[in-house]
């Protein structure tokens, strides 16, 4: 393994993902990791460019902001790189008109897209939302469908809460595409489009940035992909066992 | 395509599906198929021998053969080759305890397997019962096992009931296979050990045989494998557009 410093020789700028890395959700909002409120804040003092990039679809950015800052994170709305308001940019710029199968956390993202009549799908980790009844509505739309197009915003796997881990919003999109006969389209990390967007807006090239995560393969591996180097840190999900089951590895 | 007289030949036993061929289930218990009652009555008073082979998962046989009953057909239990009582003699077999992840009308099948402290993960078509909860704890019981076993009563993708298509435990078993990185054992069509117990009980090779089916894959496909001839009906989810986008044919 290199010694950090020729590691992180040349970066300029560090995209943080924010659920795993930052805080464990939960019951009451959840609990700050760890050494990680001080370890934002140190960053931001640093030579370096901060940008946190997440796959949080529950939650609008104004709410995840606002929760991260009353868990004492220096952190605002501008900073963040998340999918829904990625969805939307893409959805305007199609002429779409999803059937939203969201949690109602997220709801408020889509507030100025058009959803009457729909001729495409959104969905994002939808908790509770991911009833038989709503997946169900949700295939047939698509499969009323001349070109189903389906939207997936991420394809974790899984993700852990205070109380353990919870289902994300892959294993739905996978029950749909199979449904379906399709393949989804995915607006989030590992997409590296997604991955590109948040280096822009940090004004950093992908071999000057580090991605830092706790998922092997959407952040890591994703990141890996798009020319930048990534540290997998050893909380949130990669504690599980099965989070290694891969052929993915950090940067060295 | 060949004429009818030498598709047949040499055909001594037929293995019917129930659901799309014999009828489409809903609201009240669903509706006879036109025709296939008195079909049934033909076949049963023709030289052929016949067995029932489905992939119904959400009633116990006994519930299933009632309902026939009621909507004119003659069948009883015992010509009947259903999955969830191949799924207890595997489990028996093989020492495991399920956790059950079924609708409540097929519960009663596994009346005499030991589900305390669960090895393995058994879903069936649960309809209603694939909510987000019981989704999470099949995934959390399987993720907490040294060696994941799932088993999944059928894979297919949906059926047809009166009041429109309906996902099947396929999406269901695909959501669990990526969640946890494993690969279901499927018990049912168009598993070869399924269709040859159901041969095997009605004493018939399977050159001998032709299964007729609505599902391209799950019986058509199914059969051919195992040596069988196949039909496929014009009913139940035949209909649906989506339900050809396969390589498979049936035989001709």
């Amino acid at each position: 393994m290199a010694a950090w410093g020729e590691r992180l020789a040349g970066v300029r700028g560090v995209l943080l993902d924010i659920s795993g890395v930052l805080y464990d959700g939960g019951e009451g909002g959840g609990a700050a990791i760890a050494g990680s409120v001080e370890a934002v804040a140190r960053l931001k003092r640093s030579r370096l460019k901060v940008r946190f990039c997440t796959n949080e679809s529950q939650k609008s950015r104004a709410d995840l902001v606002g929760l991260l800052q009353w868990l004492g994170f220096d952190v605002s709305e501008g900073e963040v790189t998340a999918p829904a308001p990625a969805a939307c940019l893409i959805l305007k710029q199609r002429g779409l008109r999803p059937h939203l199968l969201v949690h109602d956390g997220v709801r408020s993202e889509f507030d100025q897209i058009d959803t009457s009549n729909p001729n495409c799908v959104v969905i994002a980790d939808a908790g509770e939302g991911f009833s038989y009844q709503n997946m169900n509505k949700a295939f047939q739309v698509l499969m009323e469908l001349e070109n189903p197009v389906l939207f997936s915003l991420g394809k974790g796997r899984y993700y852990k809460e205070t109380s353990g881990l919870m289902l994300d919003v892959g294993p739905y999109m996978k029950a749909l595409e199979y449904a379906c006969g399709i393949k989804a389209e995915v607006v989030g990390k590992p997409s590296p489009e997604f991955f590109k967007s948040a280096l822009q807006e940090m004004g950093v090239e992908a071999h000057e940035a580090i991605m830092i995560g706790d998922d092997i393969v959407g952040d890591v591996g994703g990141a890996q992909r798009c020319g930048m180097r990534a540290l997998q840190v050893r909380t949130g999900k990669f504690s599980s066992r099965k989070a290694e089951t891969t052929q993915m590895a950090p940067s060295r």
